[in-house]
């Protein structure tokens, strides 16, 4: 029915803000039943190889689960009913099957291998494109930061002027902190890909002593690492994955934060280029829209993030109660990332940069924030603290109509100490970039150091 | 497409477990897109009636917003460009309407006017349905405790057995509560469905001398409440209202986890009725499936409260990055609330309640949570302080083999004290429940005294 | 030991950022212990009116609570081993006390009646003072607002300038929140200051037959609300009053969040006045403090009013784990509330409004934010669809070097609808501020209409 | 004063529940002073070594650093007024100093560098004392994962009895968890040390052209490691220990939620043995403290990770509102963490375990929970599907009077396929524990192949 959903994940209106199309995929429900069937014909497979059951069993457990037509509605109905889908959808296959696939279909399994092993694989599909996307910012930000080595502004700290910086500097610290994202992305990927083989309290009991084997060739087929021990009650490795997606979030959230300030329209160093935003009812008026639904998304991860950490409060073999959380978690979760990262690419991307703005703003600054500059240059003289309260004193009476370069100049104090030309070059923010340089190449040389390619 | 969903809200396998129908229905793009037209329908008229815009035009305006066949793929496209829905519905009413149309639709108004006022109308439509599905619950509840008034059973605190309680008491302790949680809604169900009509910056600009009658009016025919000044900024109203869905969550979480605890085989002494549940594997087992969702519902609420604070985080006039955040804060919250409402009340009717198995656990105790009685008792006689250190004694020597009546009345020293005939009272269970009817009683008027029928 | 504080509540370098005094005293131990006292001496001089102790005891409790000085190394070694308070203390005194001290001291009470209790006596003063704190502010913002009815600045909306309204305005609809916080607080505090006295598991057995007269006439003697029904368990008006202050929170950093943008040097309309905020390093430099700490401290509220629900975690008669956050979430909470709404009071107290750099700043903007205003007097003569494009059209072809009235006196479409003089008037600002005065005045009229004193 | 402070941490009460010994010291003001101190001690040595400061300098700020006698008077109203702490402390030493002191002290530094560089070494400090807590406790719980290897009792999910397992393997669960845990502190553990020495913008303009090295050789000499580029505004690191500690609260609450439904008198399978926990009231009873406080815990635990993310939320070249979050949150967090592992410690070597009572609560259940046993027994010769049905028909009928092996044993369907021995064989619960062996070996060997010391 047209108009019938509730959520932004799959409004009609509303799930292009909050979808990028893959990870949709990803976490559909016919990507839930697809990783559900592979699991089946894997197990059986395995099984199989094994001597744990016919060779013949396995061929035609794989055979109907590969062109399985799944009763919707059944489906549906009965997990209402049940409260899982793994029991109805056995059900309903041994009910098509052949004789040997009602014997031996979802042999020595559980729901919750299914669940778990299932959740493994999408978390994995979910790493991989992360991942990608991660690299593709990266690559953008890498660009930018090159590009804008030398572009002087004002370096901004508490929202107040504080000195000279380069836009380059500001957007490879992005980069920093992208790279450690893919860095801990690595560093979690084998836990977060863990599957879950235990049988019905984790034992393996229903599959007896070829369990091990089982288990550990089943994960192998799969693509997924096996778990160590008894893991039935553990939701840490979801957890985790959940945690990363916060902290990938908040460089997001950063970048949003600048455009959208630097773009006021105050200041007017950035400019989002990608169309849209119009206002209903202002026709001057372009809003960022970009930005601001990345903020929005970081504070949907920040919330699921939060609302993760109930995972683990487990009891027993396992509580369901919570489990069930991650059925919400995850989707939500991996969605709002991924459409935030493809939405801040695009903005970095189609990022209008003004280079005379930022220098602009410098001027219009009348130069008070090289106040450290010449502060300092004082300080090589007359030391740090000295130094330090000329200039504040200075400043103290300045009544805005003078430069900085005129009250220093104007300061006898300070004339016995600088000349004409130390004080302009200290007022000059080229002067004072420090080792703006070697920052921007260090954080590249970090980020290019990074495996580009994912080994699946 | 089948199976393409990825939101347990829409999912075709989930939603069921996660969606109230009635709520659903509420939430729904459709009729997010009904109260938009309400909107600009009572808009026109109201303005009409204030001779602000013609007549006929507010005829016009009605005639096509009550039969607009929505253009959904355009509105779709649309929407993801601008990043907000309203212009893009507008524009397409314009294109299809008559002159009049074209010249008063949408006259004064601004996007956030149709989103926040279109917000209050479905809360409002929310709360009306969650008090009446609380009222419900409420009776299920009350019918519980007066049938259960005198059902002897174990209290316990700190997961310890402690002294003797009824089930009737307990079940009156989740009405209270839920009695306070419709006051709550009550209290502030006003300030909730305040609406707003601002214009662009809140002032009422483009409407001019007869915005505040406009306003007015408007609310007046939408059924919602005026805003008190300039509130464009301002969520605290919605965030209240996920506010209290949270604390709703608490009772039923409440009422979760005891069905839960008490129905763990060691204790038997409720079951869940409602059938389903069943294991995959385990052909004895049938799971608490109402309790876990219920208690995964209220991890669900909880998080949304959470993250409700942050559209909190405004500035200027307003701020679109956290407002968007209701568009998917709202409706989840409200579908878990309702859908955990529904569940609870149908755990609650079906509920089997096992009288007999309270009273054997109560038996298995060998009394000794009748300490505290006999403890009283002696207390009457040589002081609370004395009354407490022999019973500590006694207790601390005992091996478990015998019942506490026996200990008690084989210690010499308290048979100084005490007759064979106050101990026997003393270790009964009915002796000790001090004033259990009577606050059964003033919890059961409290809630009876509860308006049953809302004034919508 | 000098520095031995880990806490930023009770650290001796940073508690002063933190804590407001009184709200400190109220939280302190030393209050906490005081309250406990209180409750013995009460309820036993409650008990003594109903004849259940004798009159003798509860004078001879009240002479040792009101004079007893706590061996705090003991109270604090047995607090450890016992993991609860109470016990350690009511040991202590009855050590210490006469015969009839030990026989009827803490008579038919529980740890939790005390812990309960003692939590509402601190709540209720805790919202005693908040709301002489909320009623402070809003009296300075009352002032604020009028005094800066007709002073003109721009109107922002998604950090973009929009339109044109009043720094009174704006500083109102601080206050129309800040007014609904006061109804809240209202709303919330018979039940917010519901006291617990029910004994080891809610139905009062140990007091018997007059247990529901001890504990009215108890809750009576100390202020507080009687319990209805069996409360043990329930924590729900506690939470809410968390929930509250993260509501109050949301206006203060909305507040803190203006300001800071607002002071930055390229808009520079508003400036802190407190003093302090000087940087290390570079003289020229003030910090919005007062703006920040708001903000941190909005973060602080809202973690512990998402910690909160946790206490809602209950099962059985009552559960410690859950009941044992509040320890550290009210307090918490509490001081965090309080010390923002004391910074937000001086900031307001003492800030700078620069209503010329308002104005300049509206002038800067070349008058394009006056694009609606001309874009509705098209509308009143064209229709709002085509003074819309009309207006888009022209300012998309704008290249910045005009001013709004300039583009719009040059252009012949328009010309030949509006008269030189009706483009003037639409492009001034004080034209175009709607219903600004009137809702100022509701706003204020929404404010004097609160009871300004607490009835306690 | 006696009794003045309101955090649990520091309260005179509570804080021994609530702090462990050595992280207290770690987060105390006392060395917060203490690592700023080195910072500036080290910074002037390291900036004599590039000739950028006289080695004389540095030996006189080394001088008065090493033995400085703080204010702390004058230093807590310095800091009230300026906001942060730093500028305080340099102008006390400064005005102490010698005449080179005043000249070099905090030479090319900033505020942030000491804030955040001495966050990294308390943080350094945490991980380590919070590693070795872990290998400790993960020693206990692999002694007590061996010595139950056999142990044979009733393996619940979804809080019903399920099927059989042993203790052993269940404990050695919780040891698969911690194993990672600390695998995840190695991983995040040279990100986590990362200092901070960027000046005044980041870029380290005031250090000049030996900035790099500069900040490199103070890192090595602190024993942290360099930041990569300009990272002022980047939280990441810092918010990635909080999430941290979330993952490691999980489990320390899954043992604590363990023990105590465990430790319910209708189970009595483990009781805490650390003594403590009595009842104010009820002679008899003794609540499990050390659980209880280990779930609060972690409520505060993931509490603090959900309020981390808001260090995330930067602008700018950084923003200080919210990195001053971190001035509780770290402490807090550290603290709770650490309070829980030990605590956890003493659970965990003083816990009685009661092999006896996991058996008899074993039988109680009538062996109904070998039903799958039975039925895979049923499934290897007609099928899973025929043996689930056959064994659920079976169970449907059961009343109660009689146990499983009885049931099976009469059931004329069953008998045809099965033999009394082998009916007899399926119902022994040490038939059916399927790879517990080999699970608890590879987990132990899993945590004996971590590296148990710390390279600090």
């Amino acid at each position: 029915m047209r108009g019938s959903h509730s959520s932004v994940f799959d409004s009609e209106l509303y799930s292009s803000l909050f979808t990028q199309p893959e990870m949709k995929l990803i976490w559909s429900d016919e990507n839930l039943i697809r990783c559900w069937l592979e699991f089946e014909v894997t197990v059986a497979r395995v099984q199989a190889e094994l001597n744990i059951i016919p060779v013949q069993a396995a061929e035609e457990i794989a055979a109907i689960c590969q062109s399985f037509d799944v009763d919707w509605p059944r489906l549906a109905k009965e997990t209402q009913s049940v409260g899982m889908a793994i029991k109805p959808l056995v059900d309903q296959i041994t009910d098509a099957g052949t004789p040997l696939v009602k014997r031996y279909l979802h042999w020595g399994c559980t729901t919750q291998d299914l669940l778990d092993t299932a959740l493994a694989m999408r978390i994995k599909q979910t790493l991989i494109l992360l991942r990608r996307q991660l690299i593709e910012l990266g690559e953008s930000l890498k660009t930018m930061a090159l590009e804008h080595k030398t572009t002087v502004m004002v370096a901004r700290t508490n929202s107040v002027d504080a000195s000279a910086t380069t836009w380059g500097l500001h957007v490879s610290s992005y980069l920093s902190e992208l790279t450690r994202h893919i860095h801990r992305l690595d560093n979690l990927y084998p836990m977060a890909i863990t599957g879950l083989f235990g049988g019905a309290v984790g034992n393996l009991a229903s599959v007896g002593h070829d369990g091990i084997s089982t288990r550990d060739n089943l994960m192998k087929s799969l693509g997924l690492s096996s778990p160590v021990g008894m893991m039935n009650a553990s939701q840490d490795n979801v957890v985790q994955v959940v945690q990363l997606f916060a902290l990938v979030h908040g460089t997001l959230c950063r970048i949003a934060n600048d455009v959208e300030t630097m773009g006021r329209p105050s200041l007017a160093e950035v400019r989002e280029g990608e169309g849209g935003g119009g206002s209903s009812t202002m026709p001057h008026k372009t809003n960022p829209r970009a930005s601001n639904m990345i903020q929005t998304l970081s504070r949907m991860g920040w919330m699921y993030a939060s609302g993760a950490t109930n995972l683990l409060d487990q009891q027993d073999v396992r509580a369901a109660s919570m489990r069930v959380l991650n059925w919400t978690l995850l989707p939500e979760s991996a969605l709002s990332l991924s459409t935030s990262l493809d939405r801040a690419c695009r903005l970095i991307t189609h990022l209008v940069v003004d280079k005379q703005k930022m220098r602009d703003n410098f001027n219009a600054s009348k130069y008070f924030i090289m106040s450290e500059s010449v502060s300092m240059r004082l300080a090589d003289k007359i030391g740090r603290d000295q130094g330090y309260h000329i200039m504040k004193a200075l400043l103290k009476d300045a009544d805005g109509t003078q430069d900085l370069q005129q009250l220093v100049l104007n300061n006898a104090q300070i004339r016995k100490t600088l000349t004409e030309e130390e004080i302009m070059t200290a007022c000059d923010p080229l002067s004072y970039l420090g080792c703006n340089d070697a920052l921007i190449d260090e954080t590249l040389a970090f980020f290019d150091a990074t495996d580009k390619s994912m080994r699946a």
